[in-house]
């Protein structure tokens, strides 16, 4: 096992009917602003259940937050943080607002000249404040409502870059399983996918002798596992298996299972490309890549296919020297089972088209990673030649 | 799954050499109480990391803090803190050192006529502040490193009592795994029997829908079976199943495996009368306990007994009958192989005299445990009675 910190400060205020206690959670004498997105919030209840909860708070509103949050709209919100005064901030949303309310609260309070640079500069571990936030999260998925991460999008640089920071923890995150009975069943199959493949990328790596965190990590995929069919069902929503999906989300990125253990987040490098270049959703991104690049690492990460498989996905049976191969399948008919497409051609892509394309998009940017930092610009365009 | 909360605010740092990172921890402007027990600290080396860490700091210390730490001695050091405007504690030992900070940080601060209202008036909850704290750990079990709770004995009064308060985490707490090179081997077992069982309390209930924290409960159980017998291996020691031992009683404990699911805590309460009338050690207490409860619970439990009995023990080829007894057979099997005994007898002690002792016992404090709120004092000399 590695030397590692582990640091988590965010409250988790957990179940039905408990957005009600936002009114407890955050001073009256603060000046409120309410972050969202699309303004789904507006349809589905959530919005009047967290209105109603601060009708005696002094509430400002920033709506507009787009998904990959772009760095020119959260500008316009620090501006309005500024301009009203605003001591706390609540994010109403998935992981788009949640990571949109991070770099605001970081932007807000940043004495530098370019608040780019946090990010661009990597800034995040010299950053002393941030204004404080909670969440009310509406879309499980990326675990930003429990985690110190934040992935913002540059759209006129034509970057997707990140930053973390102890001062970016939301200072309590509010998870309601009913807020995802609105929302669409490919959303809630993006976000299992999602949380399936941040635990992969903290797990599928080479041996580091930390059997707690590899039983914790394989607990979390087997939860997966079960819940997800019963999570997916949508006509009635089955109120426990919401309950076990949005809280296996928070699991899967909320550092424990990743500490003291080599990552790789390979995967992401390459579906952040995808999504920029392609428009594809970050799950389906990070599913067309996944099973490839196992599969282009199998003798790499043979040993940790082979424990992932026979403790996951109960691949004993078969012959030892077929089991890497028919556990990477196993994992691809899983995602398949979702209703999750595991190919570029799937999206009418052609792969060696992409390869070329994301090698450039990537190599600009000096891409590395992966747990031996070997997966290159050049590989991950191998990868994405095998994915038809 | 039932609604919750989850908050847990420790800095773990984690590893070989991270007690040098204690001159970085505490201000410098803080005036340190070096809190520890028996005095082993002087003798293994890790006073000397410690001074050594700290040298530019302004130190006191206090001394004496003895296993089930008692309110008088605490008391003690809260008159000590007040003397020397002490700003800061540190806590150097196991569970009891740990535990006693708690209590120190809060009575330093209370504003109340009697600091054992605390304690006997549950007063925990109301706690406005406590002293800030940290924590280096050198006995891995109670998993006090990473949570809430404080269990106080006072002698006097005959009592050993709990209380917990979110003022009382500790601010960080320093784990290296190194520490315990210098443990006999009796006390890595009782650590391994402490933090399995602290996972039985909120697991060993009744099937509540938490997939995920099932998952996770189990993920530790099968840790433990793993990594025991390397971690009792003593000469030489092996780091990776000690750091492996070290993480997984923090995580025992760390209230992430009991939200939103039934608890138990029988064992624990029918232990504590048990350590306090006959001096058992905690863990020894608890072992002569729970196989019996569990066969005492054997119907009421059953459909835990069986999940744990195909997920952890791998009970799956018998006749499902039999399985219930074979679960509960295999969990004494597992305490024996590490030496732990499971009968009153083992220690000398007559179980009928044992039951009605411990029954009045518990009866003048009004006992009532279980997650049915069920186990009473006549139950709980039932059980005792079954312990040989």
């Amino acid at each position: 096992m590695n030397n590692f910190q582990f640091y988590n400060p965010t409250r988790i205020i957990f179940g039905e009917g408990s957005i009600a206690r936002l009114k407890k959670l955050i001073s009256r004498k603060s000046r409120v602003l309410l972050l969202y997105g699309g303004g789904s919030i507006k349809q589905n209840g959530v919005y009047l259940q967290v209105a109603d909860a601060l009708r005696k708070h002094e509430l400002f509103e920033f709506g507009g937050i787009e998904p990959n949050p772009d760095y020119a709209t959260l500008m316009k919100a620090v501006k309005q943080v500024k301009k009203q005064r605003i001591d706390f901030l609540l994010a109403i949303g998935g992981g788009s607002v949640i990571d949109g309310a991070k770099f605001i609260a970081a932007a807000a309070l940043y004495k530098g000249e370019d608040p780019w640079d946090i990010i661009d500069q990597n800034l995040g571990a010299s950053l002393k404040k941030a204004l404080p936030f909670g969440a009310v999260l509406t879309l499980p998925a990326t675990g930003s409502e429990m985690n110190r991460n934040s992935v913002i999008s540059n759209r006129e640089a034509g970057q997707k870059k990140s930053f973390a920071s102890d001062k970016v923890f939301p200072k309590f995150s509010i998870l309601d399983p009913k807020v995802t009975y609105s929302l669409p069943q490919d959303q809630i199959r993006n976000g299992l996918v999602d949380a399936y493949i941040h635990i992969l990328e903290q797990y599928m790596t080479y041996p580091s002798g930390a059997i707690v965190q590899d039983r914790q990590a394989e607990a979390l995929l087997l939860a997966i596992h079960e819940m997800a069919p019963a999570a997916l069902q949508m006509d009635p929503p089955d109120y426990n298996a919401r309950a076990n999906y949005m809280w296996v989300c928070s699991n899967a990125l909320n550092h424990l299972i990743g500490v003291g253990v080599p990552q790789d987040w390979a995967t992401h490098g390459i579906g952040h490309s995808l999504t920029a270049l392609y428009g594809l959703a970050h799950a389906e991104s990070l599913a067309v890549v996944l099973p490839w690049l196992l599969w282009y690492k199998r003798d790499q990460k043979q040993e940790k296919l082979l424990q992932y498989g026979y403790r996951v996905l109960d691949q004993k049976s078969q012959k030892y020297s077929e089991r890497v191969d028919r556990t990477i399948e196993a994992l691809s008919a899983f995602f398949h089972s979702m209703g999750m497409p595991t190919t570029l051609t799937a999206y009418g892509l052609d792969p060696d088209k992409v390869a070329e394309e994301v090698k450039a998009h990537l190599a600009a940017d000096n891409f590395v990673r992966g747990e031996h930092r070997d997966v290159t610009a050049d590989e991950a365009a191998e990868i994405l030649r095998l994915s038809r």
